[in-house]
């Protein structure tokens, strides 16, 4: 069971899972997965993961069996543990509380091969649908107060396996970087009495260089203060503080948005690692209305190194606005 | 030249700098340098750096010439210049600032095969010193706000060259992360009226448990909320606000504790890629007397994926009192 430990001076939370390994000898430098490995995720393994917490299936084919389209599994190494109490207690002069909740992966799709940018459209439209049905379940658990979907993509990037995924992690408690975001967006309207989140769309909206893709409910560019080369952002352009408040008809084009991003990076920069994650207002709490919901893209192209660690300042090589244009440029 | 953005919504600041590259092309796989290629830190390519501004030297010898212990010179490749005027200005909706700082390099030492662990005890405490020396003259230049002294170890770490050598940039505004630790300490103080880092060091110090060396001076563990396997932080067992106040007895021993620590993480993981930074309270502004200065050193074992990047929020699969039990049991 892995427990959380809080940092006395920030507030940080860590999860502490000694599950996962941690000798001295666990670290040795991996050697790649061999692309014929066996892979627990392709069509025909079902049996091979955690049994299916939900599915789109073929209405006339068993759970854990083939005839799906995407699976939703438990992590079979999880971070959190949905079973148990959530105890908050002192350790000597340092905090702790039992590491509940929960792990999932998004398993989207059985071809190994696959990825964002080739998957056809109403396929993407399907994940989103499901990331959407996981955050409405999950926020029933009234042990949960955040919910983070993300997508590791590429071994540097974090991806032990290759087959298509994304995960779900719940936390008990509110990340720092979720209450930091809440916090500036408070000020924001103390001072302007308006988003400012809205106010990015708008300005972004407006002067198009830093553009990457838009259409009617959506706009993806790259933002002015962006920490690393090719960062991207997705909004919705109509307030909206929590993605499982996305409606049916914003799911194509929200899937339309995101696909037409990766595919511009996948493009420019021959499929690079990237990790995608979606930041959305907190559950069990007080709904904050002033928050408004977006994907985060981060490609992994430059190593993040002493001044970064050391200060939370961030050095980029590539200013926003060329990366827009050499998106934008791009062949698809 | 460089410039400073700032986003938003959390005030994070980011220097944009256009002229270290930024193509698409700039990102493909680096290989690595092979281990015969020209080193312009060696002795006897004094000349292949920019001038020096500070050195340990034979008096008899002249600047940017054989006979030196260690040289500071500026980074050829500034993230931040000395000169130019400090503009502060909007950006449409946006916030910059003009690339106004210093960005220095320590070349720890003439021989390119030697690292913290192989210096000789006396050239460690030197390297101390000039940390000191950087940070008292560099602290006279009124634009400046905070000054990092860092070291990337270790390809994966963010060091381009191989040759020992740690580094110093020196900002115009003051770091998110040391805002934080600001406002930490402060709260701390608000509510138990001590100090967060000396409650520390004296529970570390009874406990022992997560204790990897100490002399009278510093002690050296690895901290109950540790964000990654076998990190570590170094404080001194007095209350000092900054480095710069560092006495001069103090420096031999804070050179001890430092090197027998990355001594037992060399030997505990056989020379791992790590970076280590010096947190300390900023420069011309109202001193902080209750900031605790501290190393904080980071092996790089595991990749930061998406929930890291998405929350803030750490796994770490090394629970710290195993990391330092291992790290005291390695024979030196």
């Amino acid at each position: 069971m892995s427990e959380l430990r809080r940092d006395p001076i920030v507030g940080r939370w860590v999860i502490v899972s000694s599950e996962r390994g941690g000798r001295p000898t666990d670290f040795e430098p991996a050697t790649p997965r061999p692309p014929d490995a066996f892979c627990p995720f392709c069509a025909g393994n079902e049996d091979k993961t955690p049994p299916e917490i939900r599915a789109i299936r073929d209405p006339a084919s068993q759970p854990d069996t083939g005839g799906w389209k995407i699976r939703v599994v438990s992590n079979k190494f999880p971070a959190l543990n949905i079973e148990g109490e959530l105890n908050k207690r002192a350790r000597g002069i340092y905090d702790i509380m039992s590491g509940i909740g929960a792990h999932e992966v998004f398993i989207e799709t059985p071809e190994h091969d696959r990825t964002i940018s080739t998957l056809p459209p109403d396929h993407v439209r399907d994940l989103m649908w499901m990331y959407r049905e996981r955050l409405r379940d999950l926020e029933k658990d009234r042990r949960l107060k955040f919910i983070l979907i993300f997508r590791n993509s590429g071994q540097s990037a974090g991806a032990s396996l290759r087959h298509p995924h994304s995960q779900l992690i719940a936390t008990p408690t509110i990340p720092k970087r979720i209450l930091e975001e809440l916090d500036g967006v408070r000020r924001y309207i103390d001072f302007k009495d308006r988003c400012v989140f809205c106010d990015m769309v708008d300005e972004e909206h407006t002067f198009k260089q830093r553009v990457v893709c838009e259409n009617e409910h959506f706009i993806s560019f790259t933002p002015f203060a962006a920490r690393f080369p090719f960062e991207m952002w997705i909004l919705p352009k109509e307030h909206q503080p929590c993605f499982k408040s996305i409606k049916d008809d914003q799911l194509e084009p929200l899937a339309a948005v995101l696909q037409e991003t990766i595919k511009r990076l996948d493009k420019s920069l021959d499929f690079p690692p990237y990790n995608y994650v979606i930041h959305t207002s907190p559950v069990n709490s007080e709904i904050n209305y002033n928050y408004h919901w977006h994907f985060e893209i981060i490609p992994r192209l430059t190593h993040v190194a002493g001044f970064e660690w050391g200060t939370g300042f961030y050095i980029n090589p590539t200013p926003p606005e060329r990366a827009a244009e050499f998106l934008r440029e791009v062949e698809l």
